[in-house]
């Protein structure tokens, strides 16, 4: 899957990801040949330029920017960047883009991790970061209406006066359209859900540039098929989200997180299971295993143990609160947890919990110029601990560089393998051990993403793990939606 | 949409529903003229009696008894009547029927409420009651896996050993897979959620014949389209759900119920708002105004004060038990509830609630002979007020007997017509209050239907609701998985 068949020298329109393997390697299989891409005509980048002006670019650097994402992945970049403004842009791009069958890929922050924004059939990007408005708060129901460029910090920033907060943090910081996109999820998933259980409605623009609305702000509707859970985690393939209505929480009265450093993996996520089945409304619950915490200590200068650790939050009533906490020490101690530590003020709860979203580049930092495989396996909670321990023998055994870092509550843990780009034997030791991952997480009856999204990079896990059958279907929905194929196309499957 | 043009006396292999309507009336609109209906030829039948034995039936009354339900639509009974026992014998019956392009349509319990279950193009009624084993319990992953004909509460008796429970409980004791196609909910959705949350996967039989799985045991996944929550919803229109995984909860350490009586409806749901503000995670907030209250009463024996009541249940510890209900009673009695009961043994709880299951039987019971129009809309909390508000207004003027109950916690009410169906003109009034209610919700952001769906009854409401774009968007889903349109035709909208 590696490298170039394309000789960027002689074509200066195109070029790898800065920092990315070496030139003149052969053509990523998801990339397809350059006969085949669907790039862009000149008059329809003309045609681009006349609607768009300025806001249309076709400038090397800016294409390269957004040809590119957080995967370890490359491909050409796209023919031309298209920023749009308004839900009239994305239709009036996409209409001109259907015109000429070219593919047109929404862009958000670029956080993807599975290669969603790589022009892997050429295409023309739309940059939806300046639609970044928050449209509507309506404090009183609980739910809002925000541009799908605005991210999920920003949200927080504009809704904090309400009392209310959007639980939902990918690692990054990213835009709620891209998140909507790849149904992610994050830390607060185990007591708040996924973006599949908050996102009440959505505004998509369909690949005939008609845009339409899903959904309604009330809290459930039998009305009709699904149409907004489909368009989630679609993955840009079916439609451009350009808007997109969340449910919103009240700010708990009592926060509190703490941490508990154990023995063992295997006894943190024993600790993880009890709790859950116990039913204890546990608001956050992450695993750092002993590589990971050394890399946030070293990158935001915390003192933790580098032992495997939980990291914990609790949200309700202050005598709620301190009643699941007890619980949780109580369960913790059984299974050898010691030094369970509390962050009680605002600021050292927000350090802790920025330093767990620091983890991914943290970790990165820890092997100069390395890239991150990052697996993204959920299994049901009574398999977690098998899971993980079977996966790490695995790694250990290979000795390649590697850290864990999980949503533990929910089943879901990241296994990043730090691998060097320049050794190629290093890429297929991480994708070997990915696959073996993989196949045990289906065999555990889970899945082979929690909340990163298929993108290029797990096509076959999801026939192994849905079924043919099932793939089969979901390309006649693709084909019935996008009959020429142009969103985003080449990703979760091909046709 | 009355009555009958085909004239039974002629035809005995058609009865009109017993108790309905005048016969020699025109045909419903629903109802394909005979000409049009895709009625199984003898050698059809011949050949699922070949495959079926015993199990297939044709005898009228068997027929009658599957081609209604709880809705007051009338349509021609279905041509046959197959048991199935078996995902293969879903499969084989649909594919036997798929060659003449004849339609089939899953049934339960038969407790729709919007004429899902009604052959209004003909074709075989697929009975499900038979497919009802708890397949596989997971107590430490909280889940479980049973046959579509399982119901809701022999689901929660064959698992009580196991300190779990599933809280989703429409009125009438329906079948798990009616449940998931029709995305239901009941009184538990506030706190626990609806079908759409709750269902972790699928067995599906597709319109070809095939048997397809979707979803997994993992709490959260991002691999693919959400099939699971395009089935969860689709009304047998894209398949017959065989299988459901579920969520299940563990049964709370206290539980608490608790009435109390209001001045108005207004305060009520005003109550019922702040409520839900604050973020209390009351499990269960239930309206009954008078009318619901005095038929309970005399149903079930019970002294309730013949006034707007909530009906209330608090899930927790016994700790945070109390302090929930200590802050719900503080806010009822800002908006002059009074009469705060306690219901604190399981004897006198479930006394409570089984009355307010029956609150549907028994409102009927109240004028012998009636049929029940049943409005289902859900709107944004804050606007629950002002939409029961107009529409008692508006029937209180009309001088049709009625009653509410609602799940107002989530902003879903349902207001009941009481029509004599022997005149029209009541039905007619009915169907009117009807629709100026569903225009009033949709015009406050809302649905026209909350937990019933869409099925006969509510065509042109989704059309108000979600756009001629949406629907048809729908309709090219549908048609690329059902392109003989066999599955459950005529029902969310036409082809």
């Amino acid at each position: 899957m590696l490298g170039w068949r394309v000789d960027f020298r002689t074509d200066p329109g195109r070029g790898p990801r800065p920092g990315a393997a070496a030139m003149n390697a052969p053509l990523p299989s998801h990339v397809l040949p350059e006969a085949l891409r669907r790039t862009a005509s000149p008059a329809l980048l003309e045609r681009l330029k006349a609607r768009f002006g300025e806001r249309c670019s076709t400038a090397l650097a800016v294409r390269q920017q957004h040809g590119r994402d957080e995967s370890p992945l490359d491909a050409p970049p796209p023919d031309a960047v298209v920023w749009c403004e308004s839900n009239e842009d994305v239709a009036d791009a996409v209409r001109l883009a259907a015109d000429e069958a070219v593919p047109v890929i929404p862009f958000g922050v670029g956080s993807s991790l599975e290669g969603h924004l790589l022009a892997v059939q050429g295409g023309i990007s739309l940059d939806l970061s300046r639609m970044n408005r928050v449209l509507a708060v309506q404090p009183e129901d609980l739910t809002v209406t925000v541009q799908a460029g605005v991210t999920r910090k920003q949200l927080n920033d504009e809704i904090r006066h309400t009392g209310l907060f959007f639980p939902i943090d990918p690692g990054a910081d990213a835009s709620l359209g891209g998140m909507s996109a790849t149904r992610a999820s994050g830390t607060n998933a185990v007591r708040y859900g996924t973006m599949r259980e908050n996102v009440l409605g959505l505004t998509v623009v369909t690949a005939s540039g008609e845009v339409l609305h899903t959904g309604t702000r009330a809290r459930k509707s039998s009305a009709g098929y699904d149409l907004t859970r489909l368009m989630v985690g679609s993955e840009g393939t079916l439609g451009v989200i350009t808007e997109v209505t969340l449910r919103l929480y009240p700010q708990p009265e009592a926060v509190s997180a703490a941490t508990c450093s154990f023995p063992s993996i295997d006894a943190a996520v024993r600790t993880t299971i009890e709790v859950i089945q116990l039913g204890v409304p546990i608001a956050r619950c992450e695993l750092l295993d002993a590589n990971a915490v050394r890399a946030v200590n070293r990158h935001d200068r915390l003192a933790l143990k580098e032992a495997p650790m939980l990291l914990m939050e609790f949200h309700g009533s202050p005598a709620g609160v301190a009643e699941q906490a007890a619980t949780v020490q109580a369960v913790a101690a059984e299974h050898g947890g010691e030094g369970f530590e509390w962050a009680t003020t605002t600021e050292e709860r927000t350090r802790l919990w920025t330093a767990r979203h620091h983890a991914y580049f943290s970790a990165l930092q820890s092997r100069p110029g390395c890239r991150c495989v990052t697996t993204d396996t959920c299994v049901p909670i009574s398999r977690l601990a098998q899971c993980i321990d079977e996966s790490v023998a695995e790694v250990e055994a290979a000795g390649l560089p590697y850290f864990i870092v999980g949503h533990v509550g929910d089943g879901n843990f990241h296994l990043g393998y730090l691998i060097d780009p320049a050794i190629p034997a290093e890429r297929e030791q991480a994708e070997a051990l990915n696959q073996r991952l993989v196949e045990r997480a289906i065999r555990l009856d889970g899945t082979c993403t929690g909340e990163h999204g298929i993108g290029l990079h797990k096509m076959d896990f999801l026939v192994t793990e849905a079924g043919a059958g099932a793939v089969a279907l979901m390309r006649s929905v693709k084909q019935a939606l996008d009959p020429k194929n142009i969103m985003n196309p080449g990703k979760i499957f091909t046709l």
